[in-house]
């Protein structure tokens, strides 16, 4: 049998064999992408499977991640840290090999989360930003340090996300040439028949894009066909590829075809049938011909071979261009520059009242140029975000005349969930920190893409302004109410609401630094007092006391705008003798991650507490003894009008901490902090 | 001057001051879609402005919602409730004439939310799929009883949302030929010129979806290309129509054509200048000149004509189709079936364990059929959301030969938020009770839509199955985490997680009755056991006493799949000697609503309680001293071992429970009920 066909044939009988011993997962789209992904990793994605992280590997991205036993299989027999015994425990606890597939948990050369439906092809739109980017900005005559493409695979269902459109529009609009996606087109969703709802053309859309397209009719088993058509996608370089290869889901087996095939698996019998058509023997399991072995060796040789070769370059290219090639490594180390904290402005009591948005982009007007691996943008919203930095270049194609590929910020468009998605790939290629903007309740449109930040660990800032009812006018449409519970409760994300300019330089210094997981920066469209006790320092504890009293009666924790409102509130209770003490809490996670000592020291043992956030009240009650808060929608009005519509006022809130203390006149209010 | 250009020059003087008066707004669409909003208004939209609820009016959409002051204005001139005083109050507090326009919150002739980019015409395919279902399912020869044409304008903004590409393609696919959208094409967004990062072929994406395409070179002022665009649009009867109108944003200003005129007031010297330009004077504010009220005048009784016509049509069909007459009338009436309650299905303990996914399909096969006013479907996963009942047509444009617009299973295909939206345009055409299904975790997917739900009112429901680790192998992209805690935070929704089919069927008694707000039953992949003390009506109460032991030492609190597990946790307490509670909490905001009599009656006084959710804790602090959950993401493998791996299992629970009772050994815990 040629190699070819027994390679392929090799992964349409071992991926049936993974789901079957999990009795769980998806066989029909390995066995029907099994020549896609036979001629991209034969012949095309140049890595190295023994560095997942040589910096220059073409990446693969399986965008219907669903059928990530394909990947698997891909990835052991081409040598990858992935065995056999993790091939069989297959999506079993603490396996590399989990049901779908999963960036920086331990399973080697999966550069981005997937199976989320098009998040993949989205990220890989970063992926091919970041290569473009850093190529730009990298690359001397002579010395392509960054050259690498991005594949995908994606299916039916990626290309009826509205992520997936999201993200193709905009490529198109950026000319990656180097973005090269195979859209394999079975005509099945786990419904049924595409035709059941997925009859517009795609090629035609795709087209509608900019982009280059081009249709490969027997996926099934036209191996020159395939290798054309990618060799034809390399040769556009200033539009992204779409192939569409008609395939067969499932193809051997008995149901091939069939949505049947689809999501579960095929059963013993078929799966003896498949190999038997395929000319294995229908008893031997986990059957991998050693030629097949021999051949994917030979494969991985070549891309040992690929990275020797570029560190011989790169060695070059640092003598060359030592600075350049420090920067380089320092980013790829993921080290900051020593300076950056030194850049962060700070600010007084008798500074004027700044919004925490405006406070946001003087911090950006000093790192940007220091922080080279920044680089991001907005939703559309650039002029209210106020992320674009002084000087600030745009990430264009260069035939646009509107910036070039070595520009650092990128206009998303009004694109949410693509642009959360883009960042995660941005990030996933490394030696950049990615940023996005919208309006902090527009968040909601990309949380499929934030979520998958969180899991994947990956150094995403998300720069939210308009962060509540301080938004006003706009009404409750665009006010958030909910959306910070949200975030809260999310895993591995740290939500930042500073106060004042202090805390937005901290909020940023604690963001940058924290490379493992995204951050959220919550920021007020109106003007905020810089604050007396606030400090860049103080924002590592997530919360700490900003002001405080002898003995107080109460203590009143707020966050963002509402801190200055707390101050105000313990004023007027200071004017009528009651101690109150002022807690600012501009990160929740952070201070989660205090020791209980240094919480006491915060929420004192029988002090009552009043939580004061102009948005949902939801999860205060783990800190607070009273919250105030919105538990409804917002009101369209000028912002001053609806904190007193909404009672978040001093005298309206004192009001509420006298009760609240009256009310614990005779007892201790229950210790919030310590632990059971 | 032509009546035509008077009232366009009218819209076009008066959003600037209605824009100005506020001091916040968006001056430029109003005064470059001006003409084809004339157009629209004057020749083609059929609705009487003293009754908005008409229910054959044409529907008008105004997506891009940031221009609200045009449909404000045309509102206002056509005579709608809708004063001069309250074009003077836009954008304040408890005005009729908010931020952006919405839905079911007093002002008349707004059809759905729209602001949040993409929502309008995503809603507005929903409002044509609710038309053509209801025309099919209610017409007879000779009474065309439904029959009106969905209109939408928007803009760039919307174009660019993934809700927008994901509601087109569905729209092109099911062949919507009543509606009609006009594309506000004037090449800037807020960012500058859309060159900037929208550069795709609309039009030619638009023919993908399977949409009749028109353009329209001067909207500026041809306002025989626009009649005739939307003539020639009204003829193609099994294609939606996009009519692509290159217009100038706001027209007329100093600064038209530029972003400038966007989302700002144009202040008052560029005012004066344009109604100078328009042939107003300057110094006059708020002029409407009689000719103008008159013209739109005789539109509005047009209007009042065509429904008065339309009434006589309904007592001439009331006539002869009384049973359809009656049951249209009861559903316009949002009033259920009587017998609704008495086919939800009942179980014993004895009864086999199920999941409630399963259960939630028994109780769909038992009332759709008595339901004619439920439609929807899943976003393909119809097989793991059991959401199609026996018997079901699907709804698909009769050419397709796979079901007809009679049918009421709609195959969103993978599309989210689109599911979404177009539920809440289905919920506010009338008649009708949408649902949309797909796993719990992806309604973050839809969250943007999910949101307008709540704040619209709409009473849609959405199925969400695979609602925890219990999904089990497809891992933690798929398993929800923060979701609940997301969703119980949202104003105006219900969140029912049900822990048997008891609750499954008082769950869908609760959603279907609540007519004014959505709500969201969340429902297990794995089963579960039939609970002793379990019933339909406890449901109504959101939380209820479950299993009972007297004297408790301790309560437990749970909901969905973890009640069983407090089950058997109260069993091996009560093995050793601890008498323990369970309270099952399927609703939490109706509990929430209960008196505090009733909370009270649940929570008791001085004994501690357990939370047990297999998902974030975030929130249970509210009722728990306690919280047994996973605030870290999910993993991938069995669901047994999963809940083992996160300690949820009786004997880890137990050792919990002994030690906050130990804790509070010596002093009583904190009563959660108590509010101050």
């Amino acid at each position: 049998m040629a190699t070819d066909t027994l390679a392929i044939n090799t992964i349409r009988t071992l991926a049936p064999d993974v789901v079957q011993k999990a009795n769980s997962g998806h066989p029909g789209a390995p066995m029907g992408c099994a020549p896609m992904a036979h001629v991209l990793f034969s012949r095309f994605i140049s890595a190295n499977p023994q560095n997942p992280h040589w910096i220059n590997r073409d990446r693969f991205v399986l965008s219907n991640g669903h059928g990530c036993v394909l990947q698997y299989v891909m990835l052991h027999l081409l040598g990858y840290d992935l065995s056999m015994e993790d091939l069989q425990s297959f999506r079993q606890v603490g396996s590399k090999t989990p049901g779908h597939p999963e960036a920086n948990h331990g399973t080697p050369g999966i550069e981005v989360t997937t199976g989320p439906l098009g998040q993949g092809i989205a990220s890989a739109v970063g992926l091919a930003i970041a290569e473009a980017h850093l190529a730009a900005e990298f690359n001397q005559p002579g010395f392509d340090l960054v050259d690498n493409y991005t594949y995908c695979i994606l299916g039916d269902g990626c290309m009826q996300e509205g992520v997936q459109a999201e993200a193709a529009s905009l490529a198109g609009h950026l000319q990656l040439g180097k973005l090269i996606a195979l859209y394999d087109d079975n005509h099945i969703q786990i419904d049924g028949d595409t035709a059941l709802g997925f009859t517009e053309n795609v090629r035609l859309r795709y087209e509608s894009y900019g982009w280059h397209v081009q249709f490969v009719e027997n996926g099934d088993s036209d191996i020159a066909a395939l290798t054309n058509a990618i060799e034809a996608a390399k040769k556009v370089t200033d539009k992204p590829s779409l192939i569409q290869v008609r395939t067969t889901i499932g193809y051997g087996s008995k149901n091939e075809g069939e949505e049947k095939v689809h999501g579960a698996p095929l059963g013993e019998p078929d799966i003896a049938q498949v190999k038997t058509k395929f000319g294995f023997s229908p008893d031997q399991k986990f059957n991998v011909p050693q030629q097949v072995y021999d051949f994917y060796g030979k494969v991985a040789a070549k891309g040992k071979d690929a990275e020797a070769q570029w560190n011989q370059l790169f060695d070059r290219y640092a003598a060359q261009f030592p600075q350049l090639a420090a920067d380089f490594k320092r980013r790829l180390a993921k080290k900051l520059p020593d300076n950056i904290k030194d850049l962060l402005p700070t600010y007084k009591p008798s500074d004027p009242p700044v919004a925490t948005r405006k406070l946001s982009e003087t911090v950006l007007n000093k790192i940007a140029p220091q922080l080279p691996e920044l680089i991001g943008g907005s939703a559309d919203l650039t002029g209210s975000n106020l992320t674009r930095w002084k000087g600030a270049e745009d990430f264009q194609p260069p035939s646009t005349k509107l910036g070039s590929y070595k520009g650092r910020y990128i206009r998303f468009g009004v694109r949410e969930h693509a642009m959360a998605a883009i960042c995660n790939g941005i990030s996933a290629y490394g030696a950049l920190i990615p940023f996005g903007a919208t309006f902090f309740n527009f968040i909601s449109y990309a949380l499929g893409a934030v979520r998958l930040s969180a899991l994947s660990k990956h150094h995403v800032l998300y720069i939210m302004t308009h962060d509540s009812i301080g938004l006003g006018e706009d009404g409750p449409t665009h006010q958030p109410i909910e959306t910070l519970a949200c975030m809260r409760a999310m895993p591995n994300i740290l939500n930042f609401r500073p106060a004042d300019g202090n805390e937005v330089s901290g909020s940023y210094l604690v963001s940058l630094e924290a490379h493992d997981r995204p951050s959220v920066l919550i920021l007020t469209r109106q003007n905020l007092p810089q604050l007396a006790g606030s400090s860049i320092e103080a924002v590592r504890k997530g919360a700490y006391v900003l002001e405080d009293a002898p003995n107080p009666s109460v203590i009143l924790v707020a966050t963002g705008s509402e801190v200055s409102l707390a101050v105000d509130t313990a004023a007027q209770l200071a004017s009528e003798n009651i101690a109150a003490r002022v807690v600012s809490m501009p990160c929740w996670e952070l201070f989660e991650e205090q020791s209980v000592e240094y919480q006491q020291s915060v929420f004192l043992d029988g002090v009552p507490v009043v939580s004061i956030e102009a948005m949902s009240t939801f999860g205060w009650q783990k800190w607070a003894h009273l919250t105030c808060g919105i538990d409804t929608f917002g009101a369209s009005g000028p912002y001053k009008d609806l904190y007193k519509k909404f009672g978040l006022v001093p005298d309206v809130i004192a009001a509420k901490a006298k009760k609240l203390i009256a009310f614990y006149k005779d007892r201790k209010p229950e210790n919030k902090i310590q632990r059971i």
